[in-house]
């Protein structure tokens, strides 16, 4: 079994080609929940949806967010009303956040996102990293910022200075991941080409995550969110330049240091591959189609392989 | 200035007809809210809601509720996901009870409905009855119903034994509905020809209400929601005859008492006019169209003219 750690549209696509290869039972996809945050009274869960809806085959293959054959109405509506429209929430969309929100009153976040997949016919488990809140902070030049403020209002323009993970030390994993990370048959760990920093820290900064990562003694492989100096999608370029990190896969895998068995970067850093600690694959990594997603997932659970079978 | 008292359907058609004939200052309309409840989580005022979009201009002319130009993309996916679809929320529509919902955690509903209202464009106060919640309950056959289950879940089959206004004792006429009642220019009280059990009597029900009704000592001018025996929309005939009311506007005038100064009922009726206490006015009363409207509006401000100077 093999467990994933993803955040939102990179890991959404590597996680769909291990979905692809991988029989149930034979994987786990933990999901980044720093990125949730209340809005118009709903609990917005955007990273969990992504990776939902992308492995429901219902995902906005456009925008990396939401869900296709998607209509605008009730954002039409709600600005005639004097509401908030800066964060964008499609007619089928909001069907997720509304029952979400509604079922949270009683049921955790694992339950009720356990049931949406169940019913939209995903057949590999779907788990928050955490049923506790945890919520990504930016400090900016424009001060503290929620993620969302940060990420969608401001468009990733302020200047990060750091970041913080509100309610992390307090949270512990969910019962799915901790049960993965403790599971007999685990393999190996795969994470997904999300941002680091974003994506995957709030992850790491559960109490416990990298004690348990660590005693579950299997091969680590990351793949780079960044080819070339740059990243696929998202602020992850930006927000690394602007901590002063190495603005390349090589930066990415020295955030990660020792935490990393192997590591997957693109075939236009082969020069960098020398670089690195971690044992390296140099494949092409920019998943463009359903057939590359399934080609790079088949590489990493190999090299997974490899590295578990040499270590 | 003229006070209306107006549920859903025929509330809306006779306010919007009296919205056309009066100038901004002449008009306050006050609207049942023992229809609301809470649904996935959202505070759903139908009776606001229709009595705005009418007033609005964005009713949908077909249901007698909702929006126009609507699309249910919201309600599909909520089907997927295993959330309840008994209740149709339109994704225009919810936009409203969303917003609502959210606001109210900060704000009574009659200032989110001030607000909706000014956004909407209307100018004259809607208002609702009472910020406190009143729950109409209904009692039936199949034992206690909230009345959306009665109304729309069981689509009004049950036999209505009796009804009650859970919290009505302890709640309050709303600012703008008390303000309305003592206000120095206040010429008439118009009840609109809604449902007088589901719509009028909840509002009637409110601590302070008959009194402040009486106190007033303007004409108080209903408009018969019977027409030969039927009701032009929704469960009134069928509740009249399962709680032993006469099924006509005869019933209908008995059950307001002598609440009712003046009572408008339909030429189809004008055999019936001599069987009322309370002064007749017999003209056509089905409002088919925005002509039927402004005529039968201006009718009803004349006779409540006329009444005011005789009394």
């Amino acid at each position: 079994m093999i467990l994933v750690l993803a955040g939102g549209v990179g890991g959404a696509k590597l996680a769909s080609g291990l979905a692809a290869a991988l029989a149930p039972g034979e994987l786990v996809i933990a999901v980044n929940t720093g990125d949730d945050f209340e809005h118009l009274g709903l609990h917005i869960s955007p990273d969990l949806d992504t990776i939902m809806y992308t492995l429901a085959g219902i995902a906005n293959p456009d925008t990396g967010w939401g869900q296709a054959d998607e209509t605008w109405n009730f954002m039409a509506s709600l600005g005639k009303l004097g509401g908030e429209t800066w964060f964008n929430l499609g007619d089928r969309d909001l069907a997720t956040s509304v029952l979400r929100s509604h079922l949270l009153s009683r049921q955790s976040l694992s339950t009720v996102t356990a049931e949406f997949c169940r019913r939209l016919g995903i057949v590999h488990p779907i788990v928050p990293m955490s049923d506790q809140p945890v919520r990504t902070i930016v400090d900016s030049d424009e001060g503290e910022l929620n993620f969302q403020d940060y990420f969608v209002r401001r468009r990733c323009r302020p200047k990060v200075r750091g970041l913080r993970f509100e309610g992390a030390e307090a949270a512990r994993p969910s019962p799915g991941l901790e049960a993965a990370l403790a599971a007999p048959d685990l393999a190996a760990i795969v994470i997904c080409p999300s941002n680091p920093l974003l994506s995957v820290a709030p992850m790491l900064a559960l109490p416990g995550m990298r004690e348990a990562i660590g005693a579950a003694d299997v091969p680590v492989v990351a793949v780079s969110p960044i080819i070339a100096g740059q990243a696929v999608k998202g602020p992850a370029a930006k927000l690394m330049g602007e901590l002063r990190m190495p603005v390349s896969c090589v930066g990415v895998a020295e955030w990660y240091g020792d935490l990393l068995t192997g590591f997957v970067i693109d075939a236009s850093d082969a020069a960098l591959a020398g670089e690195m600690d971690a044992k390296v694959l140099v494949t092409p990594i920019l998943m463009r189609c359903d057939a590359d997603r399934l080609r790079l997932a088949c590489e990493v659970v190999d090299f997974a392989a490899l590295l578990g079978r040499n270590g």
